[in-house]
């Protein structure tokens, strides 16, 4: 089993609404704002398959989060009227909507997957990823759609699976990718802070209570580890919200986890 | 402007019929049967938008391809009739259909992916393909649903894409990756020959009569570019053949154009 390994702690001391300011993009912006109103970090992964059971856990959870994730294509019944409701969800709750698409083809195939298709994803998300392995022309082909609608880009610069290659020279890579285009992308899937840019996001998946690891490869750090000692901004989770007996419990709990590490980590920074 | 890496010539010089005898996979031992049958080394991108579109344009390069390629979530209007029907031409036209899918998350969540959402590809994707970056637990993922249904995967080694990452050690870790897990992935997407096992399928995209590059950096080579001089298997061609005034017409002259390089790479290594 192997240690994602540990970069060195965060000297950021700058609050969420200090980082706002910092914005050119306003999603990131608007992020940072409901990160500080609502007192929260976190992202709620919502890997259900049927619409009905997403939009419950997403009315549930709602108070507790600043950003829904969602994986629209495993749906067994997706249709516009999720979207709308979803879209009503975000604006009840006051959080973004990330589809996590994981978009990774060129330029001119990305254009069509983002606007076309039955999910018509630009139409609804706010924010969208990208693996950088296509090299700028993913990046090019997304903004070309999204940028106009005021949308944005994450790209993903680390994973939290077992044996990944985004590491090293690919991650520097990606985030010279992002700086280059810094008015769409704000900010990165990692698993610790690797950019000094005040003004990106760090998001990081594979967030559980309790350290582990699933039967096919993924990896789970806990709040305190991925926020305090690795400085990421946000804590991604899934399975420890949507599987749990009361996810709207589960969900506070991780609120109250992510926030108190933020926090901590502000005040350890200050004292230092 | 880049200049994409030339490999070795191929110093490969067994025939299609005989690279299936040395095959695990059904699906590829299949694959090469067709490419000697049907004399073609031909796969058509078939990148469109409307379904009518598609079915007519794989309809009329049919004779012309052992594989076709297909984007279904760019389709405005896919539904259980378009898989139907491209079922049906694949049995007339005897090709295998590849939905280039490029899944690149991680294990748990690809299984959703792969199997279930409005597309269902495990039901009718002969082959589908896969990014290395998430690590082996992707192959895992997908392999778990589409084993049990006799899919095969194809891991991107390698990109047509100016800047692209995928390169040096990136590169090296999906050949090992691939060799992991032979049963299931039966060959790569890449630019030139990364394997001297002459099991594994070497596919390579961004393929034009004439070199060149798109506005979103898209890098083209030339049937004999590929097939000759790098050592790849198959071509993968999209605009020009859709785009083509004569889609079927171009579709011959890249079917002659491929054979003929593989007809020549041949004789030149028995040669020397």
């Amino acid at each position: 089993k192997e240690i994602l390994s540990v970069k060195p702690k965060s000297n950021n001391i700058l609050k969420y609404s200090e980082r706002a300011a910092l914005c050119s993009n306003g999603l990131s912006r608007r992020l940072f704002t409901i990160m500080e109103q609502k007192k929260t970090n976190l992202v709620l992964s919502a890997d259900v398959t049927s619409s009905k059971e997403l939009l419950q856990l997403v009315d549930k959870t709602g108070p507790h989060v600043c950003m829904v994730k969602t994986h629209v294509d495993i749906l067994e019944d997706f249709n516009q009227d999720v979207v709308d409701s979803l879209t009503k969800l975000a604006a009840k709750h006051d959080f973004l909507i990330f589809e996590d698409r994981k978009f990774a083809d060129i330029g001119n195939t990305v254009v069509h997957q983002y606007s076309g298709g039955l999910y018509r994803i630009s139409e609804w998300a706010d924010v969208v990823n990208a693996h950088a392995i296509p090299g700028p022309g993913v990046v090019q082909g997304l903004k070309k759609v999204g940028a106009p609608k005021g949308r944005a880009c994450l790209l993903i610069a680390e994973m939290s699976s077992s044996g990944n290659l985004a590491t090293g020279s690919y991650t520097q890579d990606t985030v010279k990718m992002a700086e280059e285009n810094k008015d769409f992308v704000i900010g990165f899937i990692c698993v610790s802070k690797i950019s000094s840019n005040p003004s990106f996001l760090h998001m990081t998946p594979g967030v559980q209570l309790e350290a582990g690891q699933d039967s096919l490869g993924q990896q789970y750090l806990t709040p305190s580890e991925v926020i305090g000692k690795r400085g990421s901004d946000l804590i991604i989770v899934g399975r420890g919200i949507y599987q749990a007996q009361d996810p709207a419990n589960a969900a506070k709990q991780f609120q109250i986890a992510g926030y108190d590490a933020y926090v901590t980590r502000m005040a350890e920074a200050m004292i230092l």
